[in-house]
């Protein structure tokens, strides 16, 4: 990216800000201690600083002045120490010139900075933050307590600025040409991880084994993976981070990993396998099922559409399945509104996406995923939905909708009285150890409507997905 | 570990703690965020945690009564929610009872306890934290700002109790039968990861591919890396994290990377590899000085012998060698008094390890490295030495020498005239593009001496490393 692209980005939030006074910060990230302070995890910069600066080291900081329409980039230069334990690095002045920012200044001159506004009764701009060193960082500057700059619930942090959270969220839900190269770059190294992983799965290997295999691509070729990997054969479960379990015969095995690239972009796809590479006529009812939902989403976006619309539509071909399959009666148009899609799929149809897997997600759910005016449904699932918002072209979204049998929640309902007379129990229940299945794409709104990341599209029809298990041509692909 | 183990190293602390009166508080880990708070980096629990209580979950405490002997886990069960998100986890009474503690309550609970101890007055005794989270909650409990309660430098964090640091150093420094079982199994793990990694070198590959070649065995088999992997052919860059270069001939490729296990305990290795598989003369000249000196550390590392010793043994012969190859000139023993070995080592022969990569190092440097007594060095590359202690049976270190031509280290020593008439700085100057070779090893103090950790030891001598570059007989071992 070029410095005039940089500027070009603060330009706009500058526009869009008009009518604001004060100053604007901007916090990047520090490092972040794993086991003791110095051996840290990973470097990963602030994804809005990415945006807005792309300096991708710790301890940056910026000032916009909306008075004065001044910025300013704070860092300190290395030391002797600095440059032989981590090499040298370009001067913050050089830095800051690729960002398009003419000054620079000490790190310690932000606080001073930003401690001078406050003083002087200006109003201090800041989003909410999203790691305890900012917010140590931030509290002490403001006089806040740190745990109150986080974001609460979906709301947002009501102590950050909605005009600058607003301005932000604006500009990043609607990608650019250079964006959704790197997006479609990050979704071609997800195909890449997926592939290896898909090759990797055989009865009796431990699933650990697997996620090695497939996180070494998104090592080798990007930064790593934009999220915890999610590999089990308890679907059922949603962020299960175990991977002990060996893999058994007749289960399914849910993957759901992303990579995200060197420059930070995220990839985020889900495919569901059988274990033995065949599927049960159990599991090709329920999957086949799921795949209608994804493609009967995929084919609805469009510039206008709400995505929130694009749930329900799957709520109700997903009832409609599964009262042909007997699990539960009655319209399925009346069942969704009821909520009952949530007892078996208590997540929304997908999120936005971008450097950030949730993109923005702490800038507060409702900010990001619902147009002013819309309001979040209490129904299970749809409740839970992170992007309702009208589509419109540049934003960038996932399409995943699954159906789970999770034993927890269906006692729990039985025992609520749940769509009493609608829910079929007794059959329910004995599903009880059958898993999860999700299938996930990551789609691009486009001026004619959508088109899937990527170059390539991870087998997902399920005659495929068998085919592929089998008799795997991508073997000689890479 | 079974729930006896973690009582019996309570116990143990209790009684090295007597006479002290008031509560001893331990915090475990919370999930570190990434990108956005909810996009945590790896699950990785606290060091000293895992040795007292063996829970892996994030968000639980423990409070230890001086005055009663009551030991307490604070945490709080899952709800559905969390049940539905990330699987059901066994109750905290379960799992305090596995850690032998037959007390739990809410996590709630544990900052009312902290905060009554210290309404009343009595002594709280805390560790330094490595983490900002843990430095939130503690300041908030404590009334301290949180970045006080970091260590600061090498003498630890002022405010934390020295009586427990003292205790805690005591015991983790002699690792128990079960403790050398894992790290074997670590040291085991690494010496594969590094096997693979040198099966990848080949000219014009891009360094970051080997690392997520190698981070696949760490993945795959462990828990991950036990730090962010050194891979360059920048070796005079201690902790050079970049790894977009291509591997070009005639270059050394320096790889200091290490696994932490499944259970958590790390592996630690660096092993120098000409890129092509041959050494130059000139390579072969510095790297066989290594060498030795990793060699010269082994054969005296016992039982009594001081480590600092070790590492004045290694600069004297370092500086004969570098005056036969016409570096340096005079008396290499006068020369290591005046802290020349510093110009070309300016770090210590090695460190402690455990559960930690540097095992400690929060609880400060010189309470863990130093006796009582011993004072540090104030000499380039000694006085940066992590474990300068009289060896006891039972330390795990490093014997990690290494030889450096960092361009702004000579320039600046030669401005400041630092070695005028010793130092050959005309012959340094044309190594400025050598790079810096270090070989790490990983041992045990042993009643008869010592023995490296894991069965198998790397390549290390300069014709093994080239057969073993050229011939690889390991390919056929896993």
């Amino acid at each position: 990216m070029t410095a005039g692209k940089y500027s070009e980005r603060r330009k706009r939030l500058f526009s869009l800000l008009q009518g604001e006074s004060g100053i604007v910060i901007f916090t990047g990230n520090a490092e972040s201690p794993a086991q003791y302070f110095e051996n840290a995890y990973k470097w990963r910069q602030d994804s809005t600083w990415l945006y807005f600066f792309g300096i991708d080291e710790p301890l940056f900081a910026a000032i916009l002045d909306l008075d004065s329409g001044e910025e300013t980039v704070y860092a300190d230069d290395y030391g002797l120490d600095d440059i032989i334990w981590t090499g040298p690095m370009p001067a913050v002045s050089s830095l800051a010139a690729e960002a398009g920012v003419g000054n620079s200044a000490p790190y310690a001159a932000f606080g001073e900075a930003v401690k001078a506004a406050v003083a002087a009764g200006r109003k201090v701009h800041f989003l909410p933050v999203s790691r305890y060193y900012n917010a140590i960082l931030l509290g002490g500057l403001l006089g806040v307590e740190p745990s109150k700059l986080f974001r609460s619930g979906k709301k947002g942090c009501p102590l950050a600025s909605e005009p600058l959270v607003r301005a932000v969220v604006k500009m990043r839900l609607v990608k650019d040409e250079d964006e959704i190269r790197l997006l479609d770059e990050a979704a071609e190294l997800g195909w890449r991880m997926h592939t290896k992983a898909r090759r990797g799965i055989h009865i009796g290997r431990v699933e650990q084994e697997i996620v090695g295999e497939m996180e070494n691509e998104a090592l080798s070729f990007g930064w790593g993976v934009s999220f915890p990997t999610i590999l089990t054969q308890h679907g059922e479960i949603f962020h299960c981070h175990s991977h002990a379990a060996a893999l058994e015969p007749g289960r399914l095995l849910l993957i759901d990993a992303g990579v995200e690239s060197n420059s930070h972009y995220a990839s985020d796809h889900t495919r569901t396998y059988p274990t033995g590479g065949r599927f049960t006529l159990k599991q090709r009812e329920i999957y086949q099922l799921v795949y209608e939902c994804n493609e009967l989403a995929f084919n609805m976006i469009k510039p206008g559409v709400k995505y929130c619309d694009c749930h329900t539509a799957v709520s109700v071909h997903l009832l409609d399945g599964l009262g042909r399959l007997g699990f539960v009666k009655g319209d399925p148009e009346e069942l969704a509104a009821m909520g009952v899609a949530g007892l078996f799929m208590p997540h929304g149809l997908g999120h936005n996406m971008g450097l950030d897997v949730h993109d923005m997600e702490d800038y507060g759910e409702d900010l990001v995923g619902y147009d002013d005016g819309q309001s979040r449904s209490a129904l299970l699932g749809l409740g839970s939905l992170r992007m309702a918002r009208a589509l419109v072209p540049g934003n960038v979204i996932t399409d995943e909708p699954g159906i789970y049998f999770i034993p927890a929640l269906i006692s729990r309902m039985k025992e609520e009285g749940f769509g009493k007379g609608a829910v079929n129990y007794s059959k329910l229940e004995t599903y009880c150890d059958f898993g999860g299945i999700r299938l996930e794409d990551d789609v691009l709104v486009t001026e004619a409507g959508a088109r899937r990341l990527g170059s390539r599209r991870l087998p997902i029809a399920p005659d495929d997905v068998e085919e592929a298990m089998i008799n795997d041509e991508t073997l000689w692909d890479f």
